[in-house]
């Protein structure tokens, strides 16, 4: 499926030039609403296409469903070719499987409202960390194989290099290289959609497995690793305090700032292997 | 007030070497709860500091205010120097005015549930564009008050310079420059709080003022921008499809890809000087 882009004439301001006419691409942006049952459950801005992985990344991210065997149908509402169709989708839970939107602790947060004040911005925190799970044991990753699957994202990139306004999020493996690399205007949106992808193909805990972003490393992206069972998470860039904290609690490595070859590490250093 | 960063120690890996601790220092991520009268509205992980300004900021986004004279107490809850003070706010309507939360249109999406299936798709994007009103018309810009603008906005980066993991929002006049700066580890937290210290300032609506911005200018920085009545947003980097769309439809000014005094004008180029 190709990345949608938009084709645009702008005025390009020089100076000393007067404004001149320019052709130029946009990523594309619209709104999707994920509804459960018919219910609405969130609103997300993203790049149209795979949805179907953005909703079960989505899903598993925010803890409604574990594996592929929770989710029922995902179906886009509507007649296909009438106007706006593909912006809302329905989500069924599996025979059997039960999809608990109170669960949805961001924008639902129904165990926070019972939080007693004074003590609520440690509940808050703990909220945030009490539905992850450590990261499981896997195969320790070696040095080089963290800064080529940085290196190689941004060659998976082909619809960034046209319009400058997207982020990536790939899963890697050593020997295997990227099992799935997804672009979109939401960075959250990019990760989930890779990792929808692995779940709906049935490989989701990824046990072994390293994300790989092309932005910020934020406590949202360290969180959606965990959901999906994943040992890393590496990126250009720089990560937050509540990425690097939450890493190293939940033993997932964490590094950041990899380019030309080197990097930092911030957490989960067990997870290297040993080199001469 | 200055912004918090955490020191931490790092593992630097470079090619040929083995790892070498290193010195690092971290943005400071926190969740921040938002609540009304008591009851949780949202959550945002935030960089802590000026939460005054992120609150006021993100009620004028979302629609629940419209000017300083709306906005009652806004009040961290607990007692200073417990664990997690400063992680909740509350907030109260001012006397005779309504915090109607029903409004907040991503998250709670009262008006959405009972959107028609077949043309949902088509309301959902009404609704996201419903609450907006065109900017306000103002005195028109020179193209070099917005080059130099962006190419400031840098300059007033101080945490980015040191952890670079801030994204930046600042909004700007022709002749007096920068009114407000701010920094945070998310893009629309960095707006919200900009906007609100102008809107705690009483200076909203903010006819014929400029907001330049770090990263990528989404749908959500043109819908903050027009709730501020801004004339303008600009930035060094691309904007989305939904961004370009809804700033011409309600005639804002959008600049992007600023850098090295040039730039593209996608939207509102009625709002520029006529220059020989």
């Amino acid at each position: 499926m190709s990345i949608p882009i938009l084709a645009v004439e702008t005025l390009r301001s020089e100076p000393g030039r007067g404004l001149a006419s320019r052709a130029d691409e946009l990523s594309v942006e619209e709104p999707l609403e994920i509804r459960v049952a018919g219910e609405p459950l969130a609103i997300t801005l993203r790049t149209p296409g795979h949805d179907h992985e953005l909703v079960a990344g989505f899903l598993l991210s925010e803890g409604l469903i574990r594996t592929r065997a929770d989710l029922g149908s995902v179906v886009h509402c509507g007649n296909l070719g009438s106007e706006g169709y593909g912006n809302v989708i329905d989500v069924a839970a599996a025979p059997g499987a039960v999809l608990d939107i109170e669960a949805l602790g961001h924008t639902r947060r129904g165990t926070l409202t019972t939080a007693a004040c004074g003590l609520c911005g440690r509940t808050l925190i703990n909220d945030l960390l009490e539905r992850l799970t450590p990261a499981p044991a896997s195969e320790p990753f070696t040095r080089a194989f963290i800064a080529d699957s940085v290196a190689q994202l941004r060659a998976h990139q082909p619809t960034f290099d046209r319009t400058g306004g997207l982020h990536a999020a790939g899963i890697a493996r050593p020997n295997t290289g990227f099992a799935v690399v997804r672009e979109d205007v939401g960075r959250h949106n990019a990760v989930d959609k890779a990792i929808g992808r692995l779940l709906l193909d049935g490989l989701v805990p990824a046990q072994g497995a390293l994300l790989v972003v092309s932005g910020r490393i934020s406590f949202e992206l360290v969180q959606k690793a965990l959901a999906a069972g994943l040992a890393g998470v590496a990126g250009v860039s720089a990560p937050s305090s509540l990425a690097v904290s939450t890493a190293a609690r939940f033993r997932l490595l964490l590094c950041g700032f990899a380019r030309a070859g080197s990097f930092n590490v911030y957490a989960g250093a067990e997870r290297l292997a040993a080199e001469a």
